[in-house]
């Protein structure tokens, strides 16, 4: 079966004079953010099963850098241990809420800041499952790191990581009238090649390759905060995560925690956060996964067209924060505001306006400011 | 819904000596067109209803340099105003009969050359209708330019364009017994990074990458003519098309003006220009669509295979002419005279032949010719 | 209709210290392959009928180094001379048994070190059939060579091939109890710009690209022999096959001879060959493609999942040679033995696990050792 869908991105920049000075590392013209427009996403996928006990994904990403990049490549069999389930391949490490919300059900753009962490998606395998009363979730993966765009890793110098991550419901009264989700993630990373780097663009990305006549300016939105290349024995991630749902009311706030053991210089500690919030005005609740412990996406109850709604309108604002800077490591620390606004037209067609407050602060040249206006058209299928 | 097609090529080529030594700027080798074989495109899409009133189209193809690049990849919504429809995404903008008319539907292996100035595939929005006796069709949409393989366009000096296209049927008997179309068109582009490039093949396209173990001469079809890049504030577009069929001939002409206003030079004038004609042999009339204010295929009335007959048969001519030359910008003239004949086995399977007769004057080196022999197999699902 | 698989390797890598000189050409490090896991094959196709004798295929693989490159594309033409069918595009050349079997019907995770020989996917036309008994098959084609991952292939100097292959049956009985094939191949091919190079990994590959933070180590596995690019006029190669099965045990080998007429050096004989054989230890027979006149896969009698099975198991082994040290042209000698077993879970899920010790005899630094551990998962659809 084919599946897919796309995200269609236009996106505004203001910037002071010290966030082009900063990101140009000096240059105010190396460091003048561009408006633009792009494809942030286009996936095609085949989904499905393979017999009565293994399904499988071989999804592509034809917008990111890869061009193609392998998205969920992996194949999963059913009941191997008990009610758990194996999979094989690249997929999303088991290790935070945000990352494991699928990226078409997002409340805002993109994922909050902390994100950078996230081992996401690696080649490897995971045993993961719930237990019988849907109230709680777990998923433990072994892997090679980093994987690169076409979903390999080589390296005899280290190259391996581990996930885990747990979820509970501790109240369920369903989707509609009350949900309270707790969950923690680990990892532990021992980079092939012995060395992370963490960036973060502020929450949105534009970029272009090749169409200009006379490329002058950066192609894309470039990094507010990045440790550049740290030389690592190993990484430990700590991850821990908050969510509550009631009628139209939906909030989730995560912590992450990077404990970067260096190579010839003393341990660094990285943290970031977030917190967000979003309301349906037109009275729609957020679904829950209960097999993954996430949240899924808002269906409007009249959908634009035949029905003759309105679709479903949310508002939603999420502060975020990412330090990259301790001792030796001067990557920057960053905290964006966002608010946002939702228009699903049906359950897979929906527009999103997100208006972003970031600020920067850079070990070397100081506080700066930056303001992005972005919308967005995604439809799937 | 996966639909898709692909065109196999072969082609052959002859060139005067003046000719090598004009494409290889001064370098006789390097001007030596290669014979070869190559697939011109190759697609795949997703295409169908997200909803009752929204539709989606995610195109790819993987012969294009991009490999992959995006083409139609886009969102439409129906009955925004009125009757008219939205689109967003990356789509062919509304400017001339040439680009709107289908690849997979054209008379001869490559569009006319005044097709170098179309906006064609840029990442916007559009609005578009027609009349409800479907004799009046028109088109307006606002895009970033210039978009490139991947969708996306960023700089704050200028990037945008838009364009307008409108159509009519003044006789309209049915596809079979007489069509007389008009139609106009117009477009002003303000190029991100004020430059544009005007540049054109000899309506035939052969590439290859990377399969030779020594490449020592050109790997594709070079630019017979070329502006190169030219600083400009903005470019206008002008287009008139005339078009007209009855029982088994066809014939269409297109005019395209450039007016550009360069930065620091005084403003050129490019004109361009073709006239075509095709008549089938078997009788077939080629069909016309009347959404769109374009022609579309031949579909023989008896196929090949168990229906057993011989499926179309269909003999077209065409002239057309590029004007890159005025004052500074010095990309020459060309000339094309085409004869070509195509067998339509079935409605979705095809074979082309074409003979391309190219006439180039060029400002540095004068005049030359070149004479393509061109084969194409082509199959679409 | 939507197809495609994908599979997934894991690899672990032992080398005696002068096989990595060798592979280093002198360096120790740069000889140094790493351990690693990617995606060695993943493939998306389209694949049907446009009419009732017309069918398409239409493939890309987006984990070869083309990312994506053109696999099968081709439409089908049936019963054009007789019952023999026309394939024009890009398709597998007619020579060799190995280089015929679908890659997802491999009983070892790559083809014999021979295949290094064949001119395998070329862009083309062939004619192909096979006796009302089905008991002989013949192909015959002409393409345009060397096709490049994009399908494409351009130069006036050569750039031609042309292949055949026959095979026939002498004893069938049926799948389970006993079939006799011998086959023969013949390709005579000069190549675009008078050069060829031929060289192998030691049927094992694994490479990453842009994922590890510090790129310090190979990146992929490097060829154990390799000739370097070879002037030649054009190269003749023949190929012998033989095949044998009876119940749960199949039998393969092939002889394959490049005769390469050198330009400026005299010609060189460059051989290789493999014998392979494999034992389904739960019983269950291997099929063989009358059409094509090649094995096809091992169908589990009683698969995993509802049916409670346990698939089927199979025990393989391999000797493969092949030769590219000869006058001056000095590529070297490379012998292999594979133990092999696979996990066949249905007939469309597998495990493969391989040892492969390659021994290695340089013309430069002579005599090296090599071990080779490696996993698969593959599923398709």
């Amino acid at each position: 079966r084919l599946t897919g869908f796309f995200q269609a991105d236009i996106a505004w920049f203001g910037q002071d004079e010290n966030n082009r000075r900063t990101l140009g590392n000096g240059n105010l013209v190396n460091g003048d953010l561009q408006d633009g427009a792009d494809f942030r996403r286009a996936r095609l996928a085949a989904v499905g099963d393979a017999w009565d006990n293994v399904s499988y994904m071989l999804e592509m990403d034809f917008a990111f850098p890869g061009r193609p990049s392998f998205m969920d490549v992996w194949l999963d069999i059913d009941d191997v241990v008990g009610k758990n389930n194996l999979r094989i391949g690249q997929f999303r490490q088991p290790f935070g809420m945000d990352g494991q919300t699928g990226v078409k059900d997002l409340t805002f753009l993109e994922r909050a800041l902390p994100f950078a962490f996230s081992p996401f998606r690696q080649i490897g395998a995971m045993g993961y499952g719930n237990s019988d009363d849907q109230l709680r979730t777990w998923a433990a993966s072994v892997y090679r790191f980093p994987t690169g765009p076409y979903g390999g890793n080589v390296g005899d110098n280290g190259g391996y990581g581990i996930s885990a991550r747990t979820t509970a419901l501790l109240i369920d009264n369903g989707d509609q009238h009350g949900l309270f989700h707790l969950g923690g993630g680990y990892s532990f990373i021992d980079p092939a090649n012995d060395a992370v780097q963490y960036r973060s663009q502020p929450e949105i990305f534009i970029s272009e390759s090749g169409g200009a006549v006379l490329p002058l300016v950066p192609a894309e939105v470039l990094p507010f905060v990045d440790t550049g290349p740290v030389a690592v024995d190993h990484v430990n991630l700590f991850n821990f995560e908050l969510a509550a749902s009631r009628g139209p009311l939906h909030a989730q706030s995560e912590i992450v925690y990077a404990a970067v053991q260096q190579r010839g210089n003393p341990s660094v500690s990285l943290p970031g956060a977030y917190v967000q919030a979003g309301y349906v005005l037109t009275g729609e609740s957020r679904s829950y996964n209960r097999q993954n412990g996430v949240f899924g996406r808002v269906n409007p109850k009249c959908s634009v067209g035949k029905q003759g709604g309105i679709g479903a309108w949310e508002i939603a604002t999420r502060w975020s924060y990412l330090d990259l800077t301790d001792a030796n490591v001067l990557g920057g620390r960053l905290n964006d505001v966002t608010l946002g606004l939702n228009w699903y037209l049906n359950p897979r067609t929906k527009f999103q306006w997100n208006y972003i407050h970031a600020m920067l602060d850079n070990p070397i040249y100081g506080d700066s400011e930056a303001d992005v206006y972005a919308m967005r058209a995604q439809v799937d299928f």
